[in-house]
């Protein structure tokens, strides 16, 4: 069938070639901030419930271990802190709260081509995480990772068009002073790709160090308010249904710097959360209410996402796992959350347990990214690149994601129905005298662009064209790919002025 | 924190071995036949359209090329014959007939414990396809297939959990008389599973021949049409809007024989049929409803699945393509026009573009696989094993897609929302005054094996596990474990007298 349509196909190769300059916009296929939403694994009634359940639980159980500070803001809200220490929240102030939060936010990236509006289904995939170890494919390898992997990990992702964002996915574990780590892991994102750039913060006093780079980098504090193309991810609460004292107060740090917040909540199900899937979401969803209470206590209005990323667990060894089916099923859950309150919201997808880039890697990560995607979720983190249940990253998996995410995107785009696309007429022509196939029809050559996502590494050369080129692998491929991304100048380095004024405020690990 | 989790987590290599006997029935937490159509890519408008644009052609276009004996049995139902010898259908016929048509079918095995039920949206994977090539994962070569490739891809099958059925997945290549090609397939599936069973017919005439088999194997005629375990899949279109002669009379045949009929409409969008998803969602429709009226003329109330399987293209080569985002919205897409007929239907997934088993064949394979599973799609045909755009089987894939299929199911399964999931009291106890944590709960531990889908082959050893067990690699396990089932005795084996009657009758290429 293959061999003989190819025959029958003329301009194989003028077709080829054309498909392979880029495209202009208007003609991309796919593109961040698709709208999903076409999946929806909970019922409205289960979505009801679900929120019930939360209110009661932020009203019964409340929150223990916020600092001070927290107490004085949550309390002046209108939050009521009990002889237990706990910090319980009346139905009515997180009603209010909802009803008054930023129902939409733009994260800025550095360069305004990466931007990203998070509002209703719209869909973005990106990296993130806190791996240790760097896989290394060709080694089958995994070693302590450090900040040139860190860099490297931007630069790659910078020049990807579907990964939308740079979460920091992995720990500078060659930088054993925390405040230099956090400053080398800005430095190293930033300096890495225009793309917005997420990060956490070990120490509250850190903060005032990273907003003077990052006014360095903006050119002034005015220009990084303007628009701040860095986030704090940030796990204010150690789950369950405690705040992350000092995490709050880098919360609180950032929120007056102009960062916005990612309201991070990570509970596993079995272990820090419920085990089941629907009590998991549960609890995430009231932390992360109280945190969204937090922020707009703290400055009504504030660009906060709502981070539930309730993991899996597995509950055989008690080990972590963010590759099952239970994991796609919790993220996608939360996605419809976020839905009900109109917030813009986050959680995790593409995580895999393999340890290497194989098949398993392929139908995991695809599983939660896709299920993420098609059930609306703003924000898929640890999208891409992330093994071994979070404990490695890996380049050559980051690359094969941008077909992967292509494709999940293409899924999330969805089916056109109009005139045009039901092509009846086009039927009609085609069986009633004409050509009876539609390989030379106008719509047909018109929507090869439009209408078709192709990868870039994913080969589909028929088996005999792969054995007469030398059936190509496709690591080998993708290791290649790395090589030659890593081997151009990074574009998103800074100019030689900012460049030497944060290295003379800090300690750069990252040779110049 | 996973190895913190560990070595919290007392009795684990208990809960391990535990966890490692096979589960009774009602504990298993995936089972086939679980319930999808939590996803839909169609709004109930656009479903209404796509339904009306297929009546339009249907109206207005037409079929031709049907066989003398189905010109007679159409035209009596209603159909118009034309002076362009094409057949045209009033509207009324369709609802008439969509009206009638058996609403729900039983697919038996000849063990009753694989009867599949196809009603609403219970969803089933299994296998189907004419490759030619078997793949050689460990050689990394594709070669001709043999009927004993065949048979060991039944007898894999067999024994996975999560196949449901086996449609014959390739051609025996090796066996050159077509009539003792058939017979062979026939044989050599039913030989090694007792799985429902799909097979085609080359010529009408033969499916007098295969009936004689399944006499035997059934032990009698009546017995065969009281549990017929094998389904025609048959091509009785050759799209667009044309019948195809042949196929149309084998279908006659196996109706009269008592043959439930796969209706199998595959059209290629771009080739066969419109390039745009609605447009061969709209071709595949029109002409599975002329199916339909078809079977139904012959003997009303007959089983006929409805088989919509467009395939997406590679239009830049003209070259099929069935691991494309495009070819996983264009089988969810049918799921829900089936769904808005109420007839049992089936549609592809799991195909992958890949060579070889390797993160592409993950996540093309999955991603096709959950979006069906969740669109509630009956039947997933070539769920498993095609690489290459159909054009290879892979027995190791196979295998693999018992783990990426479970996980699919467990995504198919979903979220159960009740007071016990929701999890209100256990959040209370835990927090207030409790451990802090959710390990040793009662729900925890009595959800472990009910609520969990554990992979078999895939890997969730942390990188310090996996180093110490010599870096497992996914593929060698793989190929181990496929020594291991083929080292066995055939479980679905006929009786020795069987056997020899079969071989008496027919000359069959298995060794004894």
């Amino acid at each position: 069938m293959t061999d003989t349509l190819s025959r029958r196909s003329g301009g194989r190769a003028a077709r080829r070639a054309s498909r392979a300059a880029p495209l202009i916009d208007s003609l991309r296929p796919i593109r961040p901030g698709m709208s999903g939403g076409q999946y929806k694994p909970l019922s409205d009634a289960d979505v009801m419930r679900i929120h019930q359940t939360a209110l009661d639980a932020l009203e019964q159980i409340g929150l223990a271990d916020a600092p001070p500070s927290g107490v004085e803001y949550l309390t002046r809200a209108g939050a009521i802190l009990g002889d237990d220490g706990r910090l319980r929240f009346p139905r009515a102030l997180i009603e209010d709260t909802v009803a008054r939060a930023t129902k939409e936010i733009t994260l800025f990236g550095r360069d305004p081509r990466h931007d990203m509006h998070l509002t209703g289904a719209k869909v973005h995939f990106g990296t993130a995480g806190a791996a240790v170890h760097m896989v290394d494919v060709d080694g089958r390898n995994y070693r302590e990772c450090t900040v040139q992997d860190l860099h490297d990990a931007a630069r790659i992702a910078d020049v990807l068009d579907n990964i939308h964002f740079v979460q920091r996915p992995m720990v500078c574990r060659d930088i054993y002073d925390n405040f230099e780590m956090d400053m080398n892991t800005v430095y190293a994102c930033c300096g890495g790709t225009t793309k917005h750039v997420g990060t956490s913060f070990t120490d509250p006093s850190y903060v005032k160090g990273a907003l003077e780079m990052l006014h360095l980098i903006a050119g002034g504090e005015d220009k990084w308010r303007a628009r701040p193309f860095v986030s704090n991810s940030n796990c204010f609460v150690v789950p369950p249904m405690k705040f992350a004292t000092e995490a709050c107060q880098v919360m609180e740090a950032c929120i007056e710097g102009g960062m916005p917040v990612l309201l991070l909540s990570a509970g596993m199900a079995g272990a820090t959360a419920p085990s089941t899937i629907a009590g998991a979401i549960v609890q995430a969803t009231a932390e992360c209410l109280a945190g969204l209470v937090y922020v707009n206590a703290v400055k009504p209005g504030h660009p906060a996402i709502f981070g539930t990323w309730p993991f899996g667990l597995d509950l055989r060894t008690g080990a972590m796992t963010g590759g099952s089916g239970e994991q796609a099923l919790l993220s996608a859950g939360c996605a419809q959350m976020h839905k009900f309150y109109g917030v813009p919201g986050g959680a995790v997808g593409g995580i895999t347990d393999a340890k290497l880039p194989d098949m398993q890697a392929g139908w995991e990560a695809m599983c939660s990214n896709v299920m993420s995607g098609l059930s609306g979720l703003n924000m898929v983190y640890e999208a891409a690149g992330m093994h071994a249940s979070l404990l490695g990253f890996c380049h050559e998996s980051l690359i094969l994601s941008d077909d992967l995410i292509g494709h999940a995107l293409r899924c999330v785009r969805g089916i056109e129905v109009d005139d045009e696309t039901l092509g009846l007429e086009q039927i009609r022509e085609v069986c009633l005298g004409g050509p009876g196939h539609y390989l030379g029809t106008g719509q047909t050559l018109s929507r090869m662009q439009s209408d078709y996502q192709y990868p870039s590494l994913g080969n589909r050369m028929s088996p005999k064209e792969w054995d007469e080129n030398g059936k190509p692998d496709l690591l080998t491929e993708t290791i290649a790919r790395k090589q030659e991304i890593l081997s151009e100048r990074a574009a998103a380095r800074f100019d030689p002025a900012t460049d030497a004024a944060i290295r003379k405020a800090f300690n750069i690990h990252l040779p110049a």
